[in-house]
């Protein structure tokens, strides 16, 4: 447990020091555009940093869906990667109804097979295929919800292979991955962290997100939420309420939620940290980074650049600063990096790339 | 395998003799109603023995609900069918949403326990309650189907314990269970006799009967289905078509649909006395009665006292004789015993009784 001990003498500010957490589902639509990519990789992840955030796993898919299948896709995502990260990173690659060969090919360069909603509803048997191909060391994680969860879960259990629930949004689906947590460990899951504190009720018109009665069932059952997630769920919400869609919606808000459920006694630092940091590293095997964040638990956080899902205000915590390698990135909650010098992570073994990064650093991995 | 050796001079029709077959849904909708239960015990148990059924595993469900649920329910059960079966049989007792301790305490005299589809339909949890009271050697049948079918496969593979999944009625739920059987042998599944024979080509009404290509499906795989059934499809394929609903519908003509695909050359014999009797006995560990069916391939079956769900004729195929315990009870296909002996058998054991039946016989099971 971390205790909230330190206090900002002049303001009377507590504060507390954190590790740097890991957004295990990074939403980077353009991730393998190479004209578009790496302005927007540059923004997310710098609104990642700013908010506490010193890794990314990116999510290999755009709303309109999967953009990293094979390895063709991959390579250009490389590319576009390449001096525009300001975290660490990795890529995660998607499952389609025909892909199983081309993206069982990429395994090596990523962290986790990516099992899309709509492109495999309802296709058990070529999720089968897909799990028989895929490295069975290797992280999958599925976005499946109601009728199609049971059956990713029984797949991933006949091979006793882990699999990750991404995006859990009703109690449902949480209360029977709860019930297989009890007999089988490998299954971890996640839920959105917008999706704790807007539900139906605010939005009718985005039935993806959970009803009040599911979030009450979350909050009472958060033992069984492994991970917090951000994704494209506010993208996504802003795309069904004709809100503006502008990169990286989401990102900023999302420590301030949570802290701002500490500050009413709802969660605790620790509840967080092991949501966002210490959970993320075991259930895709990332490697610990030198990374700790500063956390300032009575800022008054303020969002106005980019359309919000929470709109009721008076969200207080923010980040103050952030350490990487002991080399200040971000102060009074801004970039203060001037290079963008994140590294690509695959799995547990950080590959290794001379500082700084070099023309020819990324090319094992196309 | 049994070879269609035997000939009937006088009419030169190729006769065969099987083992007295089991019957695992036998649909008496009144059995726990001691007003009609006796009668139509005696009904249904008389149109499974002539045609070849000598054992009959009782559903515990009506078309409006579950009808055996507690120890009250199957003690009228018990009565009901005290010297009314013309078959021995065993009772199963239905799961419902708030009976978990009840039907537990049913289980030293029941076969198995029965997952009702419409009742447990979504309640995951209370279907893990379920398997976790039910004895671990005892069987679990459930209607699962689409949405629910995984799940309860998953819930019973987490106990590393036995499930039978009842009715199947299209593909992806076939190929579900055939990709779960490449690595876990305790599941098994039927398919519906009727529903290999009619479809919703037949009755477009009728949403619970396969599509035609669902059905050309189960033909194709039939090594992925270990027993065929009857049922209350024909019960509730009369109710939606406004056709009379009478006792016993679809039992008789069974085993000529059967038969008439051994003559077109679409099955076997083996592949029959497999799924009626083989398979049957291992799955819900039913002892070897001491019962022979001799068929005559080459009868021309007419079905005329009832509504029938495949109405294009042509069949071929009939019991010709039926003997219990070396005694004829069947001759020409009709009832010839003048006494209802069926004894009850609970699992392995059967439960030892005087012959004749004594009023005390059944005592100990209520
Ligand atoms: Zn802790
Ligand atoms: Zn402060
Ligand atoms: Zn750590
Ligand atoms: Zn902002
Ligand atoms: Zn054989
Ligand atoms: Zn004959
Ligand atoms: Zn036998
Ligand atoms: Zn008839």
């Amino acid at each position: 447990t971390l205790d909230v001990s330190e206090r900002d003498a002049q303001t009377s500010h507590r504060t507390v020091t954190i590790p740097g957490l890991i957004n295990i589902s990074s939403y980077i639509p353009n991730i393998s555009n190479a004209v578009k990519g790496p302005a927007e990789m540059k923004e997310v992840t710098r609104l990642l940093v700013e908010s506490g955030f010193t890794y990314s796993q990116i999510m290999p898919k755009s709303t309109s869906g999967p953009v990293i299948t094979d390895e063709q896709y991959l390579k250009v995502a490389n590319s576009v990667v390449k001096d525009s990260a300001y975290t660490d990173f990795g890529f995660t690659v998607a499952a389609t109804a025909n892909n199983v060969d081309d993206v069982a090919r990429c395994a090596k360069d990523a962290n986790a097979l990516f099992l899309p909603y709509r492109e495999l509803s309802n296709k058990v048997s070529i999720v089968a295929e897909h799990l028989k191909n895929w490295p069975i060391e290797k992280q999958v994680i599925a976005e499946a919800k109601t009728s199609d969860l049971a059956s990713v879960i029984l797949l991933a259990s006949l091979q006793n292979r882990a699999i990750h629930i991404t995006g859990v949004s009703n109690k449902d689906d949480l209360a029977l991955i709860m019930t297989v947590k009890e007999k089988q460990t490998k299954v971890t899951c996640d839920v959105n962290i917008h999706s704790l504190f807007v539900s139906q009720d605010d939005y009718p018109e985005a039935l993806f997100l959970p009803t009040p009665e599911d979030q009450d069932f979350f909050w009472r059952n958060l033992d069984g939420i492994d991970a917090f997630s951000i994704g494209s769920l506010p993208t996504a919400l802003a795309n069904v309420t004709g809100n503006k869609v502008v990169t990286g919606l989401g990102i900023k808000e999302a420590l301030p939620l949570l802290l701002s459920a500490v500050n009413s006694g709802k969660i605790t630092i620790d509840d967080i940290v092991e949501r966002l940091h210490d959970n993320p590293a075991k259930i895709f095997n990332i490697p610990e980074q030198n990374a700790v964040v500063e956390i300032d638990l009575d800022f008054t956080f303020r969002h106005k650049k980019r359309w919000t899902p929470y709109t009721k205000g008076g969200l207080t915590g923010g980040v103050e600063r952030v350490l990487v390698n002991d080399e200040t990135v971000v102060l009074s909650g801004d970039l203060v990096a001037t290079e963008a010098k994140g590294q690509p992570v695959v799995n547990s073994a950080k590959i290794a790339t001379p500082a700084p990064p070099a023309a020819s650093e990324l090319s094992h991995v196309t």
